[in-house]
């Protein structure tokens, strides 16, 4: 059973707001507001906007680095103003914050035992929550929900019902069968490098294996030092999922790859 | 009459200096030199450069999300290293420092009982600041003055004299006659909605509107998922003004609108 | 004889990994878990990929602005997973992380009594590091090393062995003839500015010099504003250095000059 959660007073913020204007600093400035030793840090504000999938994927690989008892607010949010629900999860130490808008739904199927609260939106008036704007809830909800978890106001138990219903994830897990494994890419990182939704032991059940992605049939290999700077390689990443890269340059532009193309890994 | 202003230690930095280069952090080590226990916010580093309007809208926009005793420090400035002042100005109980440009007119204008304050240089020298660099004040100049007033150690009144003067706005407010409103767009967000000047009262005191925009007409709408995927609609946005956006797409792409172009609402 | 150094909790992050994904976060994480008091600021994760020299020359140029104790770890690192060493370095009252690659060599040249350690990867197991990745060491290597530093935790002296050796930088120092000095752009900064390695005593020793780059000869002024906006100048920059810009404008582009690109000055 999962123990109750402790906060340590650390709030990430993961969205696709990028970083013109004042969005995610109102989030942050009504977040200090109500819990002035909050400590907030940036997932990252460059998720591929209106792409839950990939906020997902990254909150789910990235969580474990983070102190106990942090608070992750997730605002991937297309459908932000409609009849969308609110939902908090528990994994381990973690509490998580997003849309059930499927954003969550990765980290929830690979957990033991995550436990799962539907918000209730009448926290907000008791949380002293005014006003709330049709088109921004990462400030005008997220943001007062998480100060009031991450400073210990507000038990997660307290938040609103639990619930086992979620929206499933945009993105199918990869399809396995004897010799070979499909998946997509998930995110092009800044060096260009293709990231997928393979994980380290789907790979490894193959031996040693080739990367089928646009056309081209390239080696594995443990680092991008392993070749030559140029040449294209697979590998698993320091995320443990495999990556398709290029040393010292863009995978992506070399190959044409973008976000959602396929990829196979196949026994030789 | 203002109340005296009370530091909270949060200090927010608008500037247009984008992430290259160590900019923004030196203005931050200054900071954290004089006052070890500031909370620095990034409002955002990407104004459109050289354009004090933006930033002068997104401070008087987003400020109120802030806790009182806030800092707001804005750096757009163009003419950096010339003749032109520092102003200091109390709304509320936030002060706001940026260079006397026209970035702070809209919020001077708007505001009950501001209180201006011109800057004398001779502080920076009490404050043991030795060297000032011809461009860049934000390090040099701002940072040290925020540090100062954030942490207490300089109140608002002992910045030097207080003024009645400053430089008005880049931008002329919203045009009204009686059953239309003609504004610009200010800025564009991440998504490529158009942001405009034209405040929610205007709009809506013309009943059901219809908003005119580079040759298009416009429905206006709630929010984005009240039109469909792809589709135009013109809202009122979470800061409260007038916006043009295109549903999980870019209208500033689609409608080949940029900063600075006119929109007009009129009643049916 | 250097003082021995004492932390004031302060870290710096120097990256080339862009903003997508969890990266730096990741890297925050570690350290939060492990100090949770750290201050972390970011300096800039926007070097040129791959580049370290440019990390290397923001990170001399702007470590003074940053409160004695500071711990400032930089991680551009094309041959990470590789053998190459991890060096920490003293200089003044700040202490440096980087990879072995030329980052640091700048300042090592230009540091009186620098303090060079190769870091033993034995401390690593010490502070309870169990797993490191062969792509992403400033998570698993870098964050636990700098919040041990940062925190008092472990003594530079501790770290690895003193040593004299380190990689040379990719760039070499300027070339100085009895009339003329010729450098490169090291780097071109949000508002396309060219910042040059040749240091303001190199300039002033010619007079009133003339800069040459890209078959453009440009004055030598004092700041932005001495020129009409469009007009293209040189100056020495608030950090020291000789920059190419153009009022208001990106001389970037349109002069077509990109980082490094050759830069002569001549006295007239």
């Amino acid at each position: 059973m999962a123990q109750p959660f402790s906060p340590c007073g650390v709030i990430t913020l993961t969205t696709d707001f990028g970083h013109k204007g004042p969005f995610v600093a109102s989030m942050k400035g009504v977040v200090l507001t109500r819990f002035p030793n909050a400590r907030i840090v940036d997932l990252t504000h460059e998720i591929i906007a209106h792409w839950p999938a990939e906020a997902g994927f990254w909150l789910e690989r990235a969580y474990p680095y983070f102190p106990d008892g942090t608070v992750h607010m997730a605002v991937v949010d297309p459908g932000v103003g409609t009849s969308r629900e609110i939902i908090a999860v528990q994994v381990g130490g973690h509490v998580f914050l997003a849309p059930d808008n499927g954003l969550l739904a990765l980290l929830i199927d690979q957990a033991t035992a995550p436990v799962l609260h539907k918000v209730d939106m009448a926290r907000l008036r008791e949380l002293g929550v005014k006003e709330v704007s049709a088109t921004f809830h990462g400030r005008d909800v997220f943001a007062p929900l998480a100060a009031a978890l991450a400073s210990g106001q507000l038990r997660l138990e307290d938040v609103g019902p639990r619930t086992q219903e979620y929206i499933p994830s945009w993105v199918e897990a990869p399809e396995v069968t004897h010799n070979q494994v499909t998946g997509v890419v998930i995110t092009v990182d800044t060096f260009g490098n293709l990231i997928t939704n393979i994980p380290q032991h789907l790979v490894t059940a193959l031996g040693a294996p080739q990367v089928h992605i646009g056309g081209h049939v390239l080696p594995f290999r443990r680092t991008y030092g392993d070749v030559r700077p140029g040449d294209y390689l697979a590998l698993i990443n320091s995320y443990g999922m495999l990556e398709v890269a290029r040393s010292e340059q863009s995978a992506s532009d070399g190959l044409g790859v973008q976000r959602g193309a396929p990829v196979t890994v196949r026994a030789i």
